[in-house]
This record gives structure tokens, sequence and C-alpha cells, in this order.
């Protein structure tokens, strides 16, 4: 196991009826922005539901948010936090509000061009105002970390940052909330939680019984739930283990002591900035062509991830492999998420820009071996095709 | 799963060289009363290498905290405390030592008898010192949750209590302070850890899938590792995996949301105030016990348990339970701790003492379903014999 610390202050609601709670979980005097997508939080009930908890508080509203959030839409909910004066912070949506969310608090007290944020990936953010959520999309984990993604749309960069100063004080997570969510979200949203477990554990072995087995535990876990999520789509308990099972995929827990990859993350980013393909999908592109060509460095994960998620048992060691990686691939496509390069018109001539992007970021060294250089971000997008 | 809130503020620093952190965990100013038990503190150099650590700071120290801390003791540290103007306490050793510290924490700002924060279990708790830890025994979990037990000498009681103002700020888990500790030690602890997996899964099934995978993983996790921690004291995975086994076994996160026991704990208490015998002895002589008496309303768990921990997949499921529960007294005799009250030198004469003590300390209504009166506890015991 590698030396790590671990600090997770963020405080979980969790279950039906937790939106009251907002009013004993804010200063009873704060002066609030709420920050949200587009109409479901409104069409839903849930916005309204927060208002009237927030009671006689100072309450304004910042919609618009987009999916994959823009620095260009979040600095104008900077300026209305400046401008009024906002002293607390709370998103109402799923990932990409949240995320969001954390760069307004990040931003508005930042002394500079808040986008140096971005390009130093956090590690200038010195102070953050304080922010809560109301989780409505279980994907991405943001309810219960302390990073996110911003995309500016004038230059396609999608970038990621992080700070002690930007986890939620709290997060409410009821899973009602999600019952009328389109299975497409539901869909991007299993496959990120399974790919943002995989990220963190399909590495190499360094003797960390528990991250390895809470890991196993979330992606079996997942495999029974996300089927049963679109099927079903108002029975509480699938949608409160697939609520958990998100928050827990990224919360620094399993990536804890652990060697992690994230290289799937990075290439998927660059093709969600050109292409604006939903991020969860790019993720279901990329994952199962990385595991191909980088099976010699992940050996052994790969087959403890056979045996262990997959109870796979059979074979000869590649053959075991094989088949944990055509599991995968049919798991994403069950969901409903297409896993190749072409059923998103995408051919081989995509690739070369992919890759120039990759260098323009600084991405040349990815991966838990830091040996995904361009050259094989490249094997890994052909594997794609 | 049931509606929950989690929140655990305490950071973890985790691995090898890191008491050194201490002197950035800290605050400068500090005034620091260090904690501790023994002469093993001392002995193996981890008392030398924290006052190291803490530099130019006002420090005084209080030892002689015994296992079980007794009120009598704690409140000698009380008084030192206030005395001195001391305000943040560090407790060093294992979690009798961390319990006791946070008694102190939470007693030196209490308005009022002491003995009270025990008989309201800490529900009168409104602020307490700040304080940290430096673990070097793994087992009681007590590093990461804001929980402790207290025996009053004078009376045999022995009790619990838990409040917000009692987590530890941050908790310093190096695995190689634990290299020297006596097999006993390291046997309790891994039976403690085991035992309170056990009270917050052994219940009865909510449809709960992470917390029953979490919870399954840190089992298995621990009968691996108990043993080789006791053929491999200096074995560093291995002491690592067994210090993150025990914090994770009770920090909040696997019994969060699904019903808990605790029965073979509040019955232990009685037995190591009565008779003076090693808490995770007295967990390892209830637990089969209880295991076996309760096994109609533990049913669906006791299978599950069975099926994904000790891989039992032949027999009827009344064999199958009853493998289960043999192979855990197996393992505890494997760890060298004895099952059976006849193996403390007690016989069926000892237990309507300690049934007259649950009833008297108000533990008439125990565990999942509320529905382990005396007369349960009474047949639990008799079938420890």
């Amino acid at each position: 196991m590698q030396n790590f610390e671990f600090h997770n202050p963020t405080r979980i609601v969790f279950g039906t009826e937790t939106i009251g709670k907002l009013n004993t979980l804010l200063p009873a005097s704060a002066r609030v922005l709420i920050l949200y997508g587009g109409a479901s939080a409104k069409a839903n009930g849930t916005l309204d539901e927060v208002k009237a908890a927030l009671g006689d508080r100072h309450v304004q509203e910042f919609s618009g948010i987009e999916p994959n959030p823009t620095f260009e839409t979040l600095m104008r909910a900077v300026e209305l936090v400046r401008q009024e004066k906002l002293g607390y912070l709370l998103a109402v949506g799923g990932g990409s509000v949240i995320d969001g969310t954390k760069f307004v608090a990040a931003a508005v007290p930042f002394d500079g061009d808040p986008w140096s944020i971005l390009e130093k990936h956090g590690r200038n953010i010195t102070t953050a105002l304080p922010f809560g959520s109301v989780l409505t999309l279980p994907a991405t984990g943001s309810e219960m970390n302390n990073g996110g993604v911003v995309t500016k749309r004038a230059i396609h960069a999608k970038l990621a940052f992080s700070s002690t100063h930007t986890f939620p004080q709290f997060s409410i997570l009821d899973p009602t909330k999600t019952y009328t969510l389109p299975p497409r979200q539901i869909a991007n949203g299993v496959v990120d939680a399974f790919v943002h477990i995989v990220e963190q554990y399909l590495t190499y072995p360094v003797q960390a019984k528990v991250q390895d087995r809470f890991a196993e535990g979330l992606l079996q876990s997942l495999i029974e739930t996300g089927p049963e999520a679109l099927a079903n789509p108002q029975d509480y308990a699938t949608r409160a283990n697939l609520m958990w099972i998100a928050t827990l995929a990224l919360n620094g827990l399993i990536g804890a002591g652990v060697p992690q990859d994230w290289s799937t993350h990075m290439i998927g980013h660059e093709l969600t900035a050109l292409h604006g393909i939903d991020h969860a999908r790019t993720l279901a592109i990329v994952l199962p062509a990385s595991l191909h060509v980088r099976r010699d460095t992940k050996h052994a994960k790969l087959l403890q991830y056979a045996e262990r998620v997959w109870q796979i048992h059979e074979g000869s060691e590649d053959e075991r492999i094989d088949q944990a990686i055509e599991k995968t691939r049919a798991f994403f496509e069950r969901m409903g998420i297409a896993t190749r390069l072409p059923d998103y018109e995408l051919g081989a001539e995509a690739i070369d820009t992919v890759i120039a992007q990759l260098e323009a970021h600084g991405m040349t060294q990815l991966g838990e071996h830091r040996d995904v250089t361009p050259a094989t971000s490249r094997h890994i997008l052909e594997a794609a095709l």
C-alpha cells in the first residue's frame, strides 16, 4: 500500500424527504445563489422544494449550466455573485452543475484571471465560498469530492481542477429525485461511475486488500444495479444503491493508497471537447480499447478483475483477460451505450486531431506508469475503430 | 436502504515516516497534552518521535491510561488540563488511549459532573477540546470515529458515549509502529475489528448492496490478514492492511443506512467490567453463541455471510449456517482467542450477575430488533458455556 492522506469533510444527507433539512444545513443569514441546469429541476419540482426549504433567506437563481459546464457560462455566475454580494452557493443538479458550482466558489474570491485556476488544475486556489449540493443525477461523484471539470468553449479545452477548499459542505442525496431522469442520463451515470472505479482499481497490485475489495464490491453492485435502474425507474432500492455507488466511486476512498490511471478520462475529455460526445460515452469508447492495448502492464489486475468481478475462472490467462474486456464492453452496450468510434460517426481521420489536442494540453505521459504517450493514445483510439 | 447521515471529518495520514507531519497538523501555538498508556509508547521510541515533531510547543504528558480506560484515571487528566490551561490533546496509543482522550476532550469544558456524559451516552456534550491521535494498535477504529467507552471502576460500569464534537481532527497511522506489539494485542485487534463489522452487517437485509459488499470485503481481508499478522510481525503490507481494515470497520461507513446490532458488545462489556476479560475476548465468547441463538431472525444474512465471506455453497440452509458459525469460531481460535466461558474459568454460576448488570444498565432490549431481552442474553451466555 502506498502512503496516503484521506480527508473528506462533506456531510452526506441520504434518503427520502431530506431536502427540508436545507434549513438547518445552511447558515440562517446566508445570501444564497442556487445554481442549476435547465428546465428539469424546475419541471420536477425539486427547485420549488429547495426554495421552500430555504425559508426567509435572500435567494437568487442562476440557470443554464450546461452538461460539460463552460467557463464562459460560469463566469457570468461569478459576476452575479460578486455584484449581488452573495455568500453561499447551492448546486441543484448533477455533476456538471456541482462541478460548475465548485469553480464559481473558487473563482469569486480569486485574484487574477480565473482561467488560470484551470490551467493550474486548482493548485492556485487559496479560498472558496462555502457551498452545498442537492444531487439529482447519480454519476460523477462530484457531490462528495473536491474536483471539477470545466470546458472553455472558445478553445475546445476541457480541464480538471481540485483543491482542499472545494469540498461541498454537504450534499443531499434523495433517490426519489432521480425517478424522472431520462434513460440516457441513467446509462451515462452508470458508465461514468464504472469507469471512475476502474481508473482507481485496474492498474497494478500494491497489496491494498481493502481498496481492491471495495472497488470490486462497487463494480459488482453496479453491474447488478445498472440494468435494474433502466428497467424499473421508480424502484427506490435500485435508485438508492445507484446513487450511493456513484458517490463512493469517486470520494477518494477507493483511490487512497493505490496507483491511479485516469488516461481513459483524459483521452475522453478531448473527444467531448472536439465532438460534443457525452462524457460517459467517450469513456465507453476508450476504456475497452485501452484495456486491450495495455493488457501487458495491467496483466495481474486484469486477471483479478476477471475472476472477482466477472467470475471468469476458465481458460488461459489471455483468454480470461479477453473475456473480461468483452464483458466490460457488453455491459456498456447493454446499458445502451455504443463503444466504438464509428458508432459516433468518427473514423480514423478523427484521430490526428485528438492526439494533437492531448499534446497541446500536456497529456503526453498518462496512466499509472506515465507510459501512455501520444503514440499509445493513438493505438488506443485505433483499437476503438 | 434506510435514510442516513454520514459525516466524518477526521483526516487520516497513513504510511511510513508520517509522525513528522504532526508539526503541520497541530496549530503552532497549541499547548499540548500527550496522553498515553504505559511503557510501550516510551520503549518503542514513538513518544520521543512525537515530542520531536511537536518542536517548540509547550508539551506536557499524561501516562497511565489503562486498557478499558477508567473514569477515575481520566478525571486526573481533566484536572491537569484545566489547571495547566492546555488546549490541544494528542493521544498516542490504541483505542483505549483514544477513547479516553475523547472523554477528556469533552469533560474539560463540561459544566457539571462529567460522569453524566457517560450516563447520557454523550448526548449532553456541546463542545470539546480539539484533539488528534497517533495510532499504535489497530483494533477499535476509535482513530476515525466519534465514540468511546469508559469504565467506572467503583461501580463496575462500562458505558459508551459519542458526539459530533468528539471526532479526532486527524489520526496518524504508521503501520511500522505496530511491529513490536505482542501477539495477544494483534489477535485482540483482529477479533475486535471482525466483530465491529459483524455488528453492522449480520442483521437483516435492507437491499444495501454496497454496505454489504464493503462489510464482506473487510471480513474477507481480515480473514486473510489476521493470521499473516501473527506469523510475520514485520511485514509492512500485512500490518498496513490490518491497520486500514480496523479503521474502516468502524468509521461509520459500513453502518450508514443499515440496521445495526451491537448486542454482542453490550453483553461483552459486562464481562469485561465484572471479570476483567480483554474486550475482544468477550466478543469472541459472545458472538458465536449469539449467532447460534438468534439464527432465525438473522437467517437471510447468515446465509449470505456463509456464501460470500466463507464460500460455503453446499448443504441445507441450516447446515450452511452451522458451518459459518463454526468457521467464525475457528477463526477466533486460530487467532489464539478462546471462545467459551469456561476457557476463562467462568461457569453457569457467573451468568446471573451478568444479566443483573445488563438490567442495571438498561440493556434490556438489545439488537437490531430490540428483541435481545435479558432472557435472550441468558440463552446466549448459556450457549457460550
